[in-house]
């Protein structure tokens, strides 16, 4: 149990479960599984999981600057796992590392941000049609998907593991909330009591960000682009304003939105010295990294992990882990706590487990996962809390398929 | 602007905003619409909003007990609003009233519980014929309209006005949270800090009570039938387990759960000594309140609206409200706050509205809330709150139905 | 068990276990004690103990309003109890009272905002030299205390109950905090959730309504004259400026100051059509009703307890209560909490029983309550709660009085 | 601005401010500052600035683990600075160094824990009688700073800079409450939400971790020893119990009571499997690691900055930091932030400046820091932040200084 996996081992405990099962059935017997992942510890648990499921598993990282090279090298130890990346390995390499994995035709894809999806698609077409499923657990991907299912292209089903109530709870508010503040307190070494926090983004990533930010005494502002979302943020106790408003009063600006350029010249241009840029959506495009590096005068690193943007003006704009995910690719960053990985990798593993069984027959095409994967993960995470819960009487059930209450409240 | 309608009349701007569109528009000319509500000052409004929008309006209230006399007094002088309830009348006549409502062949109607849609099919078959659409706004309605719907039964559309985001955020999660504990607190003259509050269901209401509880310092205990939920409200922070194992921890326990016999007399067993059981769930059936009767050696009434069951063991159980809606029938209940209802019966106006024009030709059947209705009501609301948000750029459109970004993170 | 006294009974047990132990010591025998306080159930219960406890006891109330007809009534009964004030009295009726009762000679007082010893030393020197102690509870009495010692006048010793760990953290801030929000909300059928609350004022009252506002919800604002509370304010995540800052985005503005004219003209000058005013500090000073009785071009009642001022512009400002405490006097106002008020007023009865005893060779002057009887208290009222907590160990009462530590990290 | 000091010189507006004032008027010139601080970048900070006021300082580290060689090596440039420290020196060269700092003769003491100050009066007696005046910053310090007094020890005057309302609320319930969670979170990359959460001690740190806790949604329980802050954690909603109680629930348990053996073998004995211990209190005393050593069977690191025990029977029981503080000393920590420590470093250096002029005739002895002080130092703050606060009127100053309120509330 030593080594760089051992300790998500222990606190993984969904997965476990899982893997237990899965060594005896071993369900992806003959099958060849791609997984593209931000490579460290978690990930790594769940490609061991999918290989001793009897999958060969093949194996890429979704950035080539989240690889840990301990996870990397526990990996490689596996028979059954192939490796197409390393740790520190520059762009082309890594893309091209992506190339040759599809190249190896593997027939179940797990993808972060829909690459290998679109990549398989785009340049490897023959190895698509052999594809009999795939899961995909990022908002971003998701929207991509639905892109690609919309311009009518999709050679295979894809569960889009992001959209259940699991992992918009666990992985999304719970996971990225803590994880994005938590890496943002220790990479600046300030604090969030009183500070001023513009959340840009009130899906169930901005959700967590912003109300945990509040439960640790941050002064919140939400932007929003779609009128609800902008609302709920609004009884929720947030201030709402446009970002225009917002950015000189923000301390820190979190970008959580799953779109391109949400902070821009425009907003830099507003913003009071010594305000803190971080980003908690995905890739590296909300925050316009180039408009700041076109406006600065000046580009310092005043503590690791920092960049900081000098301004013609003097006004300096920092800006946390290059603009990636500010917690999986900052200093001191651990992606998402194990917990929460445990019940969203539980259901990428139960998602292409499907396909091998119930699931086969499913049209090509985005799909959500089905309530009962979904429930059945959530069950298996109770059991792991020893937490009860209650059944429905035979007379509730029936209450709630009756219409026509006679007497009902009287 | 004086009068029982005047104070919420100021206080339900987007309804008024409405009012004004509708005076100019007649939308509802040549048409009936029956409106059943709990009937107090904010559902007089909407009545009152609707007949100036040019309706024939007949009303009934959805529990002869929530209705309020003055209200019925203030829409008596209306010529186009015809009352079928008065304050104070009993079950029977209640009933009786409903039906000659229906009677009158109503075209459009606006329910709560599925009341008037479920006696329409049941017992008034002509006059369901002719109905062109119906709006419902509860969660236990929504629950019976969907028994109709899997029995084949439904002879016309209804918008579910319970199931869109705004309703949610608004209504259910605020309105509701809100209110029940207000009524709660001022009824028991006790307090919420640090007592336990067991809150059973975590749908959008219970899930609003169990956190506000929590922010005012309560020690909170959620039930769950759905482990998906429970999860959720563990994570939320919230003590999980079944409410045999929460019975004798609670200081108070509140039904949220939309269905019947939650609190049975297996856990009025094993509460301690003043425990406290609110609803403000629907209807009177959360509660067994015929166990209670039936267990109790003494039935006493300590302080208005509290009912308070003295056990063979000396153990005394509370009972607010009688087991109805602790928020719309305790003593000192003035039903949901008035912004809350604003949007919601904004939502409703807007959605019977719409079976005149464009959603005229909708299939029978329970159909959700088109999302340009919601967000048209969430941009007025956001209007009368004098707050911005953002707007999509271009590029950020494209961005979104994009799925080959080549270079998207370099 | 029944009356109106009945329920609070039941749920203040730190005074029902005083009440038991002074029923076999009886340490009031042969005192006679006065009481000022708001007179409902729960001063009520306090008085009955004291006078099962061997006291004579003489009656006022500590304001004409807040004076209930029932608990006068049942009061009555009480041989040893004799009562100098009526629901509905007048207010000059209500100060004879207070000097017939100072003219009986009590030698021990119970006062509330220093009214009755204040009168006492102003007015009945002779009475006052025979008093061997008083007890006084509320801020606004104990700053009166403070200006009376300070001017060198006071003749017996005064316990402030107000200024214990105990009184702040219960009555202060949570008894307060919660039903003042309670009321607010009943009072007015609106809600908190997303609404901007400023609460002028952050000592321990202010400070729960703020923490329990933000805690539904509200967006909130504190204004303060004290830097370090103001400072405390912004840390705690509230907004800090200036009330006149404040007043134009104010929704709500709730006093908790203790000082009088905190909302004075020039503030509601600036506030917007259809704020709402309340105060939850102590008399009817804190907001500037002449003020708004001046400015206003009509006034009128749209809701009872809610008073509405028409300025000229056009701009309504709603004050609840008129003024006077939103959680004592408003339409459904029934005071602070019973189990807050429980430990609170058995702190009040054991602080002027140490008169009876140990604390009775006190100076003349203002004294805080000594821990030891804070202490007991607590400890009582944990025994209540059948909460366990733990004691030092020898070695841990020891490290406590050590200096040298001289190998204490290594 | 660049260097290991330049983003704290950034971020540290208060102390800033008095750089600049102490530029001009030099107050320290001819005085020699003893230092003991951990030390990291923001002490480094505070060095610079007494140092650039005309000061010789003389520098040690408050524990030889905390001290950042970055920081050292900046200060050893300044020509007036002397250091009697370095990063990874033994312990026994750590204690050296401070004798022989003490052997150079400082007149000013500026002390973490009362290291120093302890020392120099055991053994430095001559030194002793030469100081005009300390400063200490920390509970643990203060708690032996009062034993010595009441030993009847003390030669000089100290202030204890620990005990105002400005440390408390900020460096305490905000600075060790964010730091300790943010550590633990990154330290074992798990997540509160959901999470039992013990914190022991509810005084000002604990306080802030408990609350803190609870806003990211922890399931927290708090023990306590004394009576009246277990209630008030109860009231705000924390579950109380024994320690022994509570240990088989904890995932997670932080200590910050400041004394000793907090966390003993029956605690240890008692966890389940795989329970995280944290101290946010003072030194490495409050969990008695010893105790664990002797109970396990084996010792290993399964993460940087966590040992883990395993136990007889399997249960693994994980210590973070050694059991050190886990915001100083875990492996990304960075202490605390840097705005926290702006205003308790203002205060330390305001303090001892008061030594060199108008405090220079207190008496030998532990005193508090002047309310004007710590008011001034709130000021500075509240200047720097931009916000603007209320004054008293003249008829409001006049108010507070009355008891004779005649008509007061007609």
């Amino acid at each position: 149990m030593s080594g760089p996996l051992g300790w998500v081992r222990d606190h993984m405990p969904v997965l476990g479960a899982l893997a237990e099962e899965y060594r005896d059935t071993q369900p992806f017997a003959g099958h060849t599984v791609a997984v593209n992942s931000h490579l460290e510890a978690k990930t790594g648990r769940l490609i061991e999981v999918i290989a001793a499921a009897g999958a060969d598993v093949l194996v890429t990282g979704s950035e080539p600057y989240s690889t840990q090279a301990a996870v990397v090298a526990a990996l490689e130890e596996h028979e059954r796992i192939t490796l197409f990346v390393e740790a520190g390995m520059d762009e082309k390499a890594w893309a091209s590392g992506q190339h040759e994995l599809l190249a190896a035709s593997p027939d179940l894809i797990i993808d972060d941000g829909c690459e290998l999806i679109a990549k398989v698609h785009a340049d490897h077409p023959g190895v698509a049609s052999g594809v009999i499923g795939a899961a995909e657990q990022t908002t971003a991907g998701i929207t991509r998907l639905e892109a690609m299912e919309s311009d009518g292209i999709l050679q295979f089903p894809v569960f889009g593991v992001n959209d259940t109530p699991m992992k918009h709870h666990f992985d999304n508010v719970h996971g990225t909330g803590e994880s994005s503040l938590a890496n943002l307190m220790i990479t600046t070494n300030m604090m969030l009591s009183g500070a001023t926090v513009v959340v840009a983004g009130y899906g169930f990533c901005g959700r967590g960000i912003a109300r945990k930010a509040r439960g640790l005494g941050a002064q919140t502002i939400v932007t929003e682009v779609d009128p609800r979302k902008a609302l709920a943020a609004y009884m929720d106790g947030h201030r709402v304003m446009s970002l225009e408003e917002a950015a000189p009063k923000a301390e820190y600006v979190i970008t959580a939105t799953g779109n391109r350029d949400v902070v821009r010249a425009e907003h830099a241009e507003a913003m009071a010295d010594g305000a803190i840029l971080a980003n908690a959506g995905h890739f590296d495009v909300e925050i316009d990294v180039d408009a700041l590096e076109t406006a600065a005068i000046r580009v310092t690193t005043p503590r690791e992990g920092v960049r900081q943007y000098e301004m013609a003006d003097g006004r300096r704009i920092n800006l946390l882990a290059a603009g990636r995910l500010v917690n999986l690719t900052g200093p001191v960053s651990q992606g998402h706590p194990a917990e929460v990985m445990d019940t969203t990798f539980a259901m990428m593993a139960v998602a292409i487990e499907a396909f091998t069984r119930d699931s086969s027959d499913l049209s090509p095409g985005l799909h959500p996962i089905p309530d009962r994967l979904d429930k059945a993960v959530a069950e298996l995470k109770l059991d792991t809390l020893d937490v009860s819960i209650d059944s429905l009487t035979h007379r509730q059930e029936a209450y709630l398929h009756e219409w026509n209450h006679a007497d009902m409240h009287f």
